[in-house]
């Protein structure tokens, strides 16, 4: 959207936004169910105030960086990087704040789609006498949003699925030896990534396999992504790393209607949460999954397979982000593929994907690939 | 190697070693199964001669740039890509040549592995006063003669393995459908880096599903890459755009001790070349492949799979390059895998490959690994 007033300077605005854009980034895996929104105050060209939404979503990013700024946030243009909230809540609503500190102008990268904002932040302010600039960024700032966008439009959380693999697409041996196709510097990229997402998720074979813990390492977070496993039968190791540690980090386990009661109780008793999900076929439904997950407030899954999970996620067109790490080795045929059977009938009804980034990682290559718009 | 004299400039050495280099790679394709040199004189810090090996080996680099050079060359240096040649064959050597031609200094990239040259030329040129400085830029000299080199050493030519996959490593859909997985870029780099090869070749089900004709088409290149086909038993279909052009551009045929007679003598009619080869199991031996190939006097072959051929190649360590073409797609586990099967015992014991290069194109991704040095 282009703002009718000319006398700002969009290259101005634009820094300013990407800033705060980079702020509210550092909440991606700390605020669900809430967004991870980012927040910088100017005045006369200073920057004054910087805020970015808490661990568990609250403070929002206004209050905070209104605090910092202080009496200055008077006459101050405020950047944030969605639309300031217009409705009591937990906390008092955000343009409320923003028009009591008197600010003079509010540059916002998006409107929120929730209905109980969606445009009356601005609203609030314009009727307040408060100047608003919107659509500054807009594009950065709906990648930024999309998982808490989905979440309220489409009622599932931002799907990124990760696959680290060989050459030729194998993501184990025959025998299922997997460690370690890629290397020290994909594995380290891999734990930042789980960083930024609410949640990981891996299919039952996968925990059965390698028995991952699916914690972030080494990286000195407060906060850990919930651990979710997508198993119909529950036929989970009761001994495994994610059972034993089920009462530190979260473990939430998606199961099927028929799972084992036994299994169920013992996995509760354990700490884990249980989601019951419909089924379809013989494995559980992905659709269903990710309404379970959304339900529960997640808006960033992280998906790290293995085959079958990977397959029943793409089939329903529910990856949002695709990432590859290629390591240059050989397995084979034999080996275990990094997608599972797709059913496809012809080469167009392919999922397609469209080039984020490549580069170098260690000795590795990192691609990302972002959910074509057709 | 160092040279003791140190008058000369290194940086000047290698700017026009650079360009003898790159000179040089233009013979790449067409001078088998010579190898492909460039060559640069230089007199007064003023370029007076270029040449490069002309198509079919000869004239050889040296002689043109002399040529080139005419009066000039009393007294200049020569930059030149690999030790110029000392015996008598099709063509006076060079050596002799650069000598009468009164040239004060050379200098060459490589030494010469092929044991009628090894030394002798730098010899020659030393017992008749002219400085010879080597050593210059000779790691991408190696790889630049790598083909010439292993012909000479190991008789069998640079193996370049190309496959182009969708993100999940297949080639193909279940059904055969491999049209088109990467883009009309990727595909153009395909015909560039054909006709920078000696040979195009291909397993005999890649004919049988595809029906390509393997040339370089749209580049305006005068001399085709011969194309070869490793087909045990010959099964290859009569009509196929292969045999429809076997006089025009060469077809040699890789086949099995067992091959049908009619089918035999009905390629060869057709104008075919046959090259018969050992068998290792129910395939044919990819080691004998290349001894039969380079006998033949090829010194680079681009292989395009499929994964049957490149699993013989791997598998038997005969990759020197490895390139991978891959696109935004899902496939699936029905998929052709690019790779057939290896029989890897433990993942330690898989090929494993060292990246030199990776980057967008189009919009797919090229990335390009070299044998790892262990």
């Amino acid at each position: 959207m282009i703002t009718p007033m000319s006398r700002y300077d969009i290259a101005v605005d634009e820094r300013f936004m990407a800033l705060a854009l980079s702020l509210g980034r550092r909440g991606h895996g700390n605020c669900w169910p809430n967004p991870a929104v980012g927040c910088v105050i100017v005045k006369d060209g200073r920057l004054v105030g910087r805020g970015w939404t808490q661990p568990g979503g609250r403070p929002h990013a206004e209050p905070q960086a209104l605090a910092q700024a202080g009496a200055a946030a008077r006459g101050a243009a405020v950047y944030v990087t969605l639309e300031p909230c217009s409705h009591h809540g937990a906390t008092p609503p955000c343009a409320q704040a923003l028009i009591d500190a008197g600010v003079a102008r509010v540059v916002a990268a998006i409107g929120d789609s929730d209905p109980r904002v969606s445009g009356q932040g601005f609203e609030m302010l314009r009727y307040a006498g408060v100047e608003v600039t919107t659509g500054v960024l807009a594009e950065q700032a709906a990648r930024d949003h999309a998982g808490f966008f989905l979440k309220t439009e489409q009622g599932r959380p931002f799907v990124t699925l990760k696959l680290a693999s060989s050459f030729d697409g194998r993501i184990a041996t025959g025998s299922g030896q997997s460690k370690w196709i890629t290397g020290p510097e994909a594995r380290r990229a891999v734990h930042a990534m789980r960083a930024s997402h609410d949640a990981v998720m891996v299919g039952a074979g996968t925990v059965r396999a390698d028995d991952p813990s699916l914690t972030v390492r080494d990286l000195g977070i407060d906060k850990q992504p919930v651990r979710v496993i997508a198993s119909r039968h529950l036929d989970l190791p009761l001994m495994s790393q994610l059972a034993r540690t089920a009462q530190e980090v979260p473990v939430w386990l998606c199961h099927g209607q028929g799972a084992d009661i036994e299994r169920l109780r013992a996995w509760e008793g354990l700490g884990a949460r249980l989601l019951p999900c419909a089924s379809h076929g013989v494995q559980l439904s992905a659709v269903d999954i990710l309404q379970q997950l959304g339900q529960a407030g997640l808006t960033r899954v992280f998906c790290e397979g293995g085959s079958a999970l990977a397959a029943s996620l793409l089939a329903f067109d529910l990856v949002d982000e695709l990432i590859g790490f290629t390591a240059g080795i050989g397995i084979g045929a034999e080996g275990l593929p990094s997608i599972g059977a797709l059913g496809l009938g012809r080469l167009d009804e392919a999922p397609r994907f469209e080039l984020a980034e490549v580069r170098p990682l260690g000795g590795d290559i990192l691609h990302r690939w972002r959910r074509a718009l057709s």
